[in-house]
């Protein structure tokens, strides 16, 4: 019998309630029959989602009671203090425990963070972990940006690991053998970007372990030019979220215009289908999840809005990085760097 | 007989050459038959243009010769230093000795920045020039966002005064009489931002002088909820160049797309143009040109791309600000502002 890989899910995390994890689970124990998974919640209100389900005696299903839960509103620090038996919380002790290999939420990414970093704590030689998610690319695959919001402010050192550790995971998720790294910065010539960024590029010049290839601009972002995009969480979040704002704004714009044609009425389904597809891709963390990277064990952050479609996503995301070992991964690589600066 | 507004336009800037200003030219004589144009660069180059185009003996056009030129890749420093007789630093000149009221200019974004700050310097009281563009929003209309560059680092009391300036251009320029000012930041709650836009967020709050309505998330850069949206450059430029690249790649789906299906090939025409449209707005300085503003004198950045249609465009705006007084306008507020901190 195949070892079994434990993964812990916050059934009570998300904007939409337990029903969508567990809608989520169901589909997970068909696609991934080597998992098992840990549904961290409220008993009282998930048995009776479970056995409706019929997984409340399923072999691969254990139910770990918390008695709270961690609002979308909730402050982290208060979470972190007055929450201590949160779905959030004991689902990433298990992990710290390893009890599980990795933590699936959808809950409020603020407190997700806090508790993670507080709990898991960091890899060895690790500054600060980083939420990474992958944008799609002009010619088609993805490419990993980070940080998306854990670091509104980072130093030189920061940056560089966060080319570190997006490295190693491009290698690992994407299967890209030698993944370009790339800086994000502003495009004036002389004034290029801020004193952190220059340094931070004259580190990732100088490493070996890194396939360093320069600037970007915002433009490029999706152009294909990089594998791994780093940036500080200020940036990233900002950036990130002005496309989502525009990919709205340009829907709701051809929505408009559409309807507005009896013609083109017909090609509604068409245009909108496919456009909302490009649109959801780039939620930061709606599809495919946003990982918390640098932590002693593997966390996926679900949208809070996510359906159980997008729950499964983040599912496959952390058996992913769980079976590659993710973490392994960036301490081996975050090790030898720290020699090669030594 | 009315008094003229004269507007020296850098007929040497751009990735096009002299040609499109010459033909933008043809059109603002059309349009703004109280405006004198000072046509700066190249003598040799440019008569033979005004001949061709009948403008050269034109009573409201005066060709004034530079013997240089800056080029899209002239670093700022250098184009300062080795190029005092540019085109560009020639037309910023005449708005310093007062010959001119405006310029306009195609050229290097980062030169002409440089140049405006020497030549024109900032008014009384204001700490930097900004660069700021109109951008689309959701309901109809524009905001403007500031600052797009010209700073990449600020301190508080210098984003807190992007605000105060933005306020005033919306009011003269976009005639909206109390401008709702914002703050862009990121969106988790406790971790809200860096310290800067913490101090600014108070400098505003404090202010009678701006209809501060707090801080706004990238995702709602076009939903019509701030008329000025304040950051420092390096977010500003990121932001907006990341809206531009995922604008190009969903054009490019959309192309794709529709030319996969015959059916849909019909429609090409209809929803590429209004896209294009969409799109092309957003490209921080292409129609509607960006503004340097804080500065004694009004600077209008055309994008290096632009056609003469945009470049028109530019020239547009320029004789707006000019004829709303903005500097004044801006210098009169940062005063009442000023005293209002003693």
């Amino acid at each position: 019998m195949a070892t079994l890989t434990t993964l812990a899910l916050d059934a009570m995390g998300g904007d939409h309630g337990p029903s969508i994890v567990i809608d989520a689970l169901q589909r997970a124990l068909d696609a991934f029959p080597d998992v098992h998974f840990l549904v961290v919640g409220d008993e009282d209100e998930l048995l009776p989602l479970l056995t409706q389900a019929k997984l409340a005696t399923h072999s691969r299903v254990t139910l770990k009671h918390a008695s709270q839960t961690v609002t979308m509103t909730d402050k982290p620090g208060y979470s972190l203090r007055a929450k201590p038996d949160s779905s959030m919380r004991v689902a990433l002790e298990l992990v710290a425990a390893e009890d599980a290999a990795a933590c699936v939420s959808a809950g409020n990414t603020g407190a997700l963070m806090t508790k993670a970093y507080f709990t898991l704590k960091t890899l060895p030689g690790v500054l600060r972990p980083a939420l990474m998610s992958a944008i799609p690319q002009q010619q088609g695959g993805s490419a990993f940006v980070l940080d998306l919001g854990a670091n509104p402010v980072c130093d030189s050192d920061t940056l560089f690991q966060f080319g570190v550790m997006g490295s190693v995971a491009a290698q690992e998720v994407l299967g890209i053998a030698k993944p370009r790294v790339a800086l994000l910065n502003m495009g004036e010539e002389e004034i290029k970007g801020n004193d952190v960024v220059k340094a931070t590029a004259a580190l990732l010049q100088q490493s070996h372990h890194i396939n360093y290839i320069g600037f970007i601009e915002g433009d490029d972002l999706f152009a294909g030019k990089a594998d791994v995009i780093v940036c500080d969480g200020f940036v990233g979040n900002i950036a990130l979220k002005s496309c989502e704002g525009l990919a709205e704004l340009l829907l709701n714009n051809i929505k408009a215009n559409i309807h507005a044609h009896w013609l083109t009425r017909w090609f509604v389904k068409l245009f909108y289908q496919r456009l909302q597809r490009s649109w959801d891709w780039l939620k930061p963390d709606h599809y495919n999840g946003a990982s918390l990277i640098g932590l002693r064990g593997v966390v996926i952050k679900s949208h809070g809005d996510a359906n159980a479609r997008a729950f499964y996503s983040a599912i496959e995301q952390a058996v992913e990085e769980t079976q590659r070992d993710l973490p392994t991964r960036i301490r081996d690589r975050v090790e030898q760097v720290l020699l090669e600066q030594e």
